[in-house]
């Protein structure tokens, strides 16, 4: 048995998770020093000024940040609620499903069934299983809910704050940033942590020694969180690219007002944008991630000798992985990083040797072959990371490559940045293979699941760094705004640039994890659903795999078009409001924001519901008609396929931005020749950086959640699929 | 037993092609009618002369069209032998590979081994297979580059008449230009079945009753047809794209003369393009693909009761299948179209039953089910055709919709051209993955390898259709270049974007029956490297998947790098000559064709060998070093995302020229709106259009070789990789 024990176990988990969120609250103290209303002017006598100062003392201009601040703040609210409503009519209609769904697997019997895995024993009946996993499901939907909305006020809460500190210099403004996304990060994770354990600690009263039913409840509580975090990423993703896309056509291109410019009609609503789309989605997709994989990893050690025999702390292991993650990041947000930890944690948490259920084979598995898992988990994870820096900073040849091809226009511009995208992709491949291969190799479908939790015990790193890419995004609009001077935009944009990179990384990492835990939670789904083995050269399997091949293609085209659509929209409302409001270019008349804010929020509510519906449906229409082979198929499918999608999206995406950057700055002799601003080579930079605001902001993120969410659900429903699935070819 | 008897096959299968060859030879003499040197003018006089007549007895025009179309067909000849000279070279190092890692087998050994199916036989040794299978490859390469070879010389020789009987009617151009095409089909069709046939016939005289060598080494001839064809479509496809997007983006863009204007530099480089990528590169595509899913279907067989009990006229039945598929595509080139001939044919060839192996078990299979199977085939082509005209003609709604998202530029095109491009991917899928439900269900692999056979039954008229767009753009081009009359152009601008359809069309049936094929090819492969299962749940599958899923990524990744790299440099070329040589803009000063024409030979050459190698030796590298499982996975996973990698790229690019001729031809009032020539609209598409280029006509069209040769040469390659692959799976 391990060395720590269960009483010690029951104590780590919940002071991690307050360590979390003491350090969470610390930073946003540091961050609320900021003042921004107009008494603030005295607070910066005490403080060191670096540079020479332009405006720092004037009121007039904290005052102007603190009312678009509000407007932002009031906007990306207002949305969420919105949006909100909408999802609590689908959390409780998708509850009925569960409950329904998974009620009839025994018909409804309230009787106690004997295990499946534990052999001789009585596990409680199935009905109690279709409420429990409902109840989880409602649990994990509401925390991810949370998750986004206390992201996005702590980000509005942070960006007019950025701005401010950005007066002196770009060393202040990045601390303000990146404390705000700690804030964030630590508290999603501390509060994922937190509300999994107090869940099974509860469902532990009811279930008793029935762990098999327990942990197979609770995977209602990944899908929960990874259902919400679909509508919020799309919706969010929708709302604020058609926002950003409508925004730079009319603006940028066609009347040459700089980006921001307060004579824009849709500048509140591409601020708002960044904030429901970048920061809210964002953290409902990583509490996600977190939530499936916790529960993948739990309910693949109930099935195995740690949960037939009952062992609590070897039971906890991945809730203590995530524990220990966010001590190191902790500590590495305070000082620099260290792997040692989370080597101690299998040593003192797992028996020394254990059996996993590998599909109808039993295998021995070591304590310290999860060490590796863990650790193959967090280089891969590092390694996508560096290669996505490489293929998305403007720093190396590759983006500098597309940015030169804009010489001859954005037709070979968006060549290049295709290719490059499908580049990009080969390096994480390679590394996602060897995690699998390695910790698949070492302990199964465990293995896998270990990994997912290795490389997202950086979660809160992870949105940290994620998160303060949007904030300075924001800070630099408030600037331009505010009509502060050029040189707080250009810190602001600095920031950016590098935050385009840093989310570039983030998004790396949410790809790699995606692919590991949508394999670790299809291996669970097999487990589940009771077979022994997925061949491809079984027809059934076969068009599963290559229709799952094909859903990634579908959903994008859904959201792209979406985006595209909406931005139409925008792009005429904008230009009615040039047109047709006498002073708006001068700048003596407002424009009417409100329209603009109108027509993201109508088109990204609308439009969110078909992809969704498409992602929440196939599982069960699949299961239900098809049965497990061909559902299996499908996810398999949709797996390799859109992990690909994904990253090329993404990478082609952040390239462009970058390459426009490069442009602007003008820092090299070669970027030089290229620009400035207003260039051919410049206008044929913002197209690609235009198209590739869709694929990087919508479709590819989204994909990441896709994978994740089919292969979740199908785990929950797996009972249902065998006992009642594949009405169709049982009718044939 | 079937009703056929062996001896009427004997005769039905060399008539059928000789009856092809003949027909070809009859278009090609009524297509040579039309005359292209100075005295053709006498010719004209017996005709009837539908309109009003333009510089018909014009003998100047009809001597200039003479000149160009020489031009052309020199340049494209000197291009092709060329290449051949690269090929031959390759052509040699593979058939050596071929020959040492086949004879290694058995390590060199000359004694007869007891058969593998064909319990108590003796079956002739692996040295004899491994020449024999190096010999069908040579015999395959060289068909191959006798098919683009032969297409090429007949599509030169058509183009200027085309131009010329432009002249009396839309229709006159129509005919000659189908004529043409229908040569190329038919000598193509026919003379790949012959050759194949032939080869049959000659190692039968060394195989005598041991089939299953003689059916293994045939193999050899579809990987020999493959590879070419790789080649080709690749350095074809570079080459063509290289000079059209170079063309247009500093003719059409940026001087704002016409399309094919002879004071172009890379006007004659892009008309020679058009024949040695599209005609040449799709003769040998299209010839590949017909040899491998015969070569899948008579290896399936030669393994199954009907191989045992060697049942010679049922072995032949897909030989029979292409031979009465050139016969109605002859009959529907005269009439109308009629299945009933295919249902015969299953009667007459077949036993009433047979049994095939299914990996491990056996399969009984009634011959009507064959039927079924190649019906299904057929069907499923025409879905994919019909879906694949809805997405990229610009008669329906989703290329008016692409075209009315120019109004507000380029990024919004090439958004909505992304997003069309997705979704054009879901029918073919379903469709595709009914048909190998469905066939697979009813025989096994061979009914998938039936159901392919079946789709390219129609390869004589599919090639025909395919073929005459290029030829009436290449007309086009030199109606241009010779200062004929604006009303030729619009003639023959009327076929091209008819042609653009059909090709779309033809490149559908192209993915549909690649998928089939290389389904059938990996399931040949699985059968002879001896495994039962492609599970998976297993990690050397998985990894396999994964990676495999990510191939056309890479590939795609070089292809478009390659053609955006020689586009650039052609594009600075095209500058330097009309800012280097006075006069050329006036058009009183001819350019320098020839700098152009080398730009693009040197790049294709070049730029051919790193993808070649990657799709060549993919195979090779996973079979040795991870073994069969692996190799299996890989083949699943580039299949899967091949095909929608494939019909995406394929579509967006179709869509986005149609939408810019749409914006061209003006033909509604919707159209008109967003026209002329030259507005800010019509700019926007021409954008798209360039980067549709690589993809339709560069990755999209190689990925289906892609598919298929890394399949046919693992089931080349596999009686090596079961005995010594997977070394550093045995070293770890």
């Amino acid at each position: 048995m391990g060395m720590l024990s269960e009483g010690l176990t029951q104590v780590l988990i919940p002071a991690a998770a307050l360590v979390g969120i003491a350090f969470a609250l610390l930073q946003w103290y540091l961050v609320s020093k900021v003042k921004v209303s107009g008494d603030s002017s005295g607070d910066y006598s005490d403080k060191l000024i670096e540079e020479e100062e332009e405006g720092t003392d004037n009121v007039e201009v904290s005052i102007k940040c603190a009312e678009i601040q509000n407007a932002i703040s009031v906007g990306a609210t207002s949305f969420l609620l919105t949006q909100y409503k909408y999802l609590i009519v689908f959390m409780g209609v998708f509850a009925a499903i569960i409950f329904v769904f998974l009620g009839s697997v025994k018909g409804f019997s309230t009787k106690s069934e004997p295990c499946t895995y534990s052999k001789g024993n009585l596990c409680k009946p199935a009905l109690a299983n279709a409420a429990f996993t409902t109840l989880a499901f409602l649990l994990g939907a509401t925390t991810s809910v949370l998750s986004g909305f206390l992201g996005m006020k702590i980000a509005t809460y942070a960006n007019a704050r950025t701005t401010l500190e950005a007066r002196k210099g770009v060393g202040k403004a990045f601390i303000t940033a990146f404390r705000s996304g700690a804030v964030m990060g630590f508290l999603l994770a501390a509060n994922g942590l937190l509300v999994l354990y107090i869940s099974i600690i509860l469902f532990k009263t009811y279930y008793g020694d029935d762990w098999e039913g327990l942990y197979e409840s609770i995977t209602g509580y990944g899908l929960g969180g990874s259902s919400m975090a679909l509508f919020g990423r799309v919706g969010g993703g929708i709302y604020t690219k058609a926002a950003d896309v409508g925004a730079d056509l009319v603006g940028k291109v066609e009347r040459n007002i700089p980006e921001d410019d307060p004579r824009n009609p849709a500048v509140i609503a591409d601020n708002v944008g960044d904030n429901v789309g970048d920061i809210a989605g964002m953290g409902s997709d990583l509490f996600g991630s977190y939530a499936e994989a916790s529960c993948a990893a739990l309910f693949v050690a109930s099935i195995s000798s740690i949960g037939i025999n009952h062992d609590y702390t070897a039971m906890s292991y991945p809730l203590i992985i995530s524990s220990v993650g966010i001590v190191v990041c902790l500590i590495t947000t305070l000082l620099a990083t260290d792997l040692s930890e989370i080597r101690e944690c299998n040593f003192f948490a797992l028996p020394s040797e254990f059996t996993l259920f590998n599909f109808g084979t039993e295998k021995a598995v070591k304590n310290w072959h999860l060490f590796f898992c863990v650790t193959i988990g967090l280089w891969a994870g590092l390694v996508i990371g560096y290669t996505t820096e490489y293929y998305t900073s403007n720093a190396y040849s590759p983006v500098q490559d597309v940015a030169d091809s804009c010489r001859t226009g954005a037709a070979t511009n968006v060549i290049f940045g295709l290719a490059l995208g499908y580049k990009s992709v080969i390096v994480p491949i390679f590394a996602i293979a060897t995690a699998i291969y390695v910790s698949f190799s070492l302990a199964a479908m465990y293995g896998i699941a270990v990994a997912a939790l290795g490389m997202l015990s950086t979660i809160a790193t992870g949105l940290a760094i994620d998160a303060y890419g949007p904030i300075s995004d924001n800070a630099g609009g408030i600037a331009e705004m505010a009509g502060m001077s050029h040189k707080i935009r250009e810190r602001t944009d600095a920031l950016d640039a590098a935050g385009n990179t840093t989310a570039a990384i983030g998004k790396g990492f949410a790809i790699g994890s995606a692919a590991l835990v949508s394999l670790a939670l299809f291996g669970a789904f097999v487990s589940r659903a009771g077979i022994n083995s997925v061949d491809v050269l079984t027809p059934k399997v076969f068009i599963g795999l290559i229709v799952g091949a094909m859903l990634p293609y579908w959903f994008s085209a859904m959201t792209m078009k979406s985006v595209g659509s909406a931005a139409l929209k925008m792009v005429e409302e904008v230009r009615r409001q040039f047109n047709t409001i006498p002073g708006l270019m001068e700048g003596t008349v407002k424009p009417d924001y409100a329209n603009c804010v109108k027509i993201s929020t109508d088109a990204s509510l609308r439009e969110m519901i078909p992809p969704g519906a498409l992602v929440m449906l196939t599982p069960l229409i699949t299961g239900t008609l098809f049965g497990v082979e061909t559902l299996a198929g499908v996810l398999a499918g949709s797996l390799v396929s859109g992990v690909q999608v994904a990253i090329s999206a993404s990478n082609t995406g952040g390239a462009w931005d970058n390459a426009k950057k490069y442009i602007e700055a003008g820092a090299s002799e070669h970027a030089k020749s290229l620009g400035p601003k207003g260039s051919d080579a410049h206008k044929a930079a913002v197209i690609g950086d235009t198209i590739g605001d869709p694929l990087k902001d919508t479709s590819g993120p989204s994909l990441n959640i896709l994978i994740k969410l089919m292969a979740v659900e199908s785990l929950v429903f797996a009972p249902f699929f065998a006992a009642h699935g594949g009405l169709l070819f049982k009718f044939l």
